[in-house]
């Protein structure tokens, strides 16, 4: 088997003609969650990584990892109004709308060199936003990275004009296949 | 320096009177974030835990890695409304009113050993709940592990009375101190 066998795709969720990609049966495989986790980290080992910056909540699952195997400190970017201390925010527009995302303004010093992590890059919104949040701090962005990719929706367009220069995934779905 | 040295208290946050437990301070360095992970896992290597289960978000942080390290599934337990297929739910006493959280029916076979993880244990409620998704699935508690317990809320006994037999926590606070 493959990672890829390891996503349960959910027709119609959570609207109609979304194919939603659940990374929850991958993560239960103790097996499959390994393999990922350490294609992940040996993709970002010789990188030098200071901290791997990881976006609320299912980008904490897999960058915790990520940031253990690598050495690395592990920073979190949450919705806003969940973290203590003093904050740097970032908006970003939803289908109706917009939401905002936070990271702590200590979190990353400036030259740090800075993986940002999430679990599935579609239109790239969430994630362009999350590498603003580093460029505050004057932290450096390497690289971008998700367990699974829609090509289709080219996100990877939106990261690029964002700064993100390198972005690593390791499923892709190139359609609603 | 120990882990509690990692620790960030902000007081009066959330509201007056509470002494907040930042966690992030701890994550963002690397060899603190390795040294708690190291330490959670080597007391669960001859546990034959076939699943961490942890709750949302910061549980998912640390309880990844030692799911990782242990070599055992990541099943993850959510705030209502955020899993994707079919789950079980339980709900559970907030200060003013109640909440929820949910799992998927198939994240744990009956029979399988589970350690529950989060970052803090307060009063124990949340994590009970948890402890009732993990039982209504058939699987068997072995633990609930913790970064944090602030001891004077009592929460052990909480968890004694949702059937978790043992609880296991890096750093103690017995106080408002």
């Amino acid at each position: 088997m493959t990672l890829r066998d390891y996503i349960r795709t959910i027709p119609d969720y959570p609207k109609p003609g979304i194919m939603f990609r659940d990374i929850t049966t991958l993560l239960a495989n103790g097996g499959a969650l390994r393999e990922a986790a350490d294609s992940l980290a040996s993709y970002y080992r010789d990188s030098a990584i200071d901290k791997v910056a990881v976006v609320e909540s299912r980008g904490f699952l897999v960058g915790g990892i990520v940031a253990y195997l690598i050495g690395a400190g592990l920073v979190i970017i949450r919705k806003k109004g969940k973290l203590p201390y003093a904050t740097y925010s970032m908006e970003y527009s939803l289908e109706y709308g917009t939401d905002s995302i936070e990271m702590h303004q200590d979190a990353i010093a400036p030259g740090e060199r800075v993986m940002l992590h999430d679990d599935l890059l579609a239109t790239g919104g969430t994630m362009a936003a999350a590498a603003g949040l580093v460029e505050r701090s004057g932290g450096t962005i390497v690289s971008a990275s998700f367990l699974v990719e829609l090509s289709f929706l080219r996100g990877r367009n939106v990261l690029a004009q964002a700064g993100v220069a390198d972005v690593h995934a390791l499923i892709d779905y190139t359609g609603e296949e």
